[in-house]
């Protein structure tokens, strides 16, 4: 994978969580490469498939606890399970990372066209990208509770 | 949604499941809306973004008794999991439903890039697709199991 990939994903995520839901993301842990055998199960998922420069795709995953802390930022409300409302904020914000992680990557001459976004709910699913290329992996925690971001492309 | 869109991955699901499993599915109904309140669960799904003429995204669905099914007719053998080489079997069903879809499509004049495709497992998830516009479930069964192909546009 072309390094240059992988800070505006990183950047776009910090970017948006704090913008929409005014909490500051950390970083737990630098990003690391995908193997395999690494079967991490996750709550809720969005997945966007990007193409143009490369193909490639993006999958932003949460627990329920740390989606339920960024809607509580985002709508000032408490919410206690992954409802409709809950599963379009999951929507929006891949749409969000994608969109404003493609518009760092043509500041760079990198131009990417999105899908439409797709959500997976489910307890403790987990995602495989098929692809040959490296996947990217970017850790976040808000509080103790984690949030990824995985890109993936073609080479 | 254009209604041209709906036959191409109709054909699709046929064509790659009898070519690669020597397997003829059975549609099991018509190809319907899906509602925003069908929740159906799945067990195994293939997810491909799809952006030209508009942007898009198709996911294929399975039981996982149905794709076991399928494993035994493209392998020869009985598998009793979703393991590693099922989920690459996933991921492979899922790049030929788009791209034979895709295929159809152009011979009508309509020009699709699909994305890397996203394998999701986890029992009992359920996915959303982010658009305003229709979602189309074209759904199969293979004996009693069930797969479902879900196709939605931007308009």
């Amino acid at each position: 994978m072309n390094v240059d990939y992988i800070n505006p994903f990183l950047e776009a995520a910090i970017n948006v969580v704090k913008t929409m839901a005014f909490i500051m993301p950390q970083q737990c842990g630098r990003p690391y490469l995908k193997k395999r055998e690494d079967l991490t199960k996750y709550d809720v998922t969005g997945i966007i498939g990007l193409t143009g420069h490369e193909k490639g795709s993006i999958a932003v995953s949460f627990s329920k606890k740390c989606i339920l802390r960024i809607i509580k930022g985002m709508l000032g409300e408490e919410k206690y399970y992954i409802d409709a409302e809950v599963r379009d904020a999951v929507g929006e914000l891949t749409n969000m990372i994608a969109g404003d992680g493609r518009r760092i990557l043509s500041l760079k001459g990198y131009s990417f066209e999105a899908s439409i976004p797709t959500v997976v709910v489910g307890p403790d699913h987990y995602i495989e990208h098929k692809t040959k290329g490296a996947i990217i992996v970017i850790p976040f925690k808000i509080e103790d509770d984690p949030f990824f971001v995985e890109a993936c492309f073609e080479k």
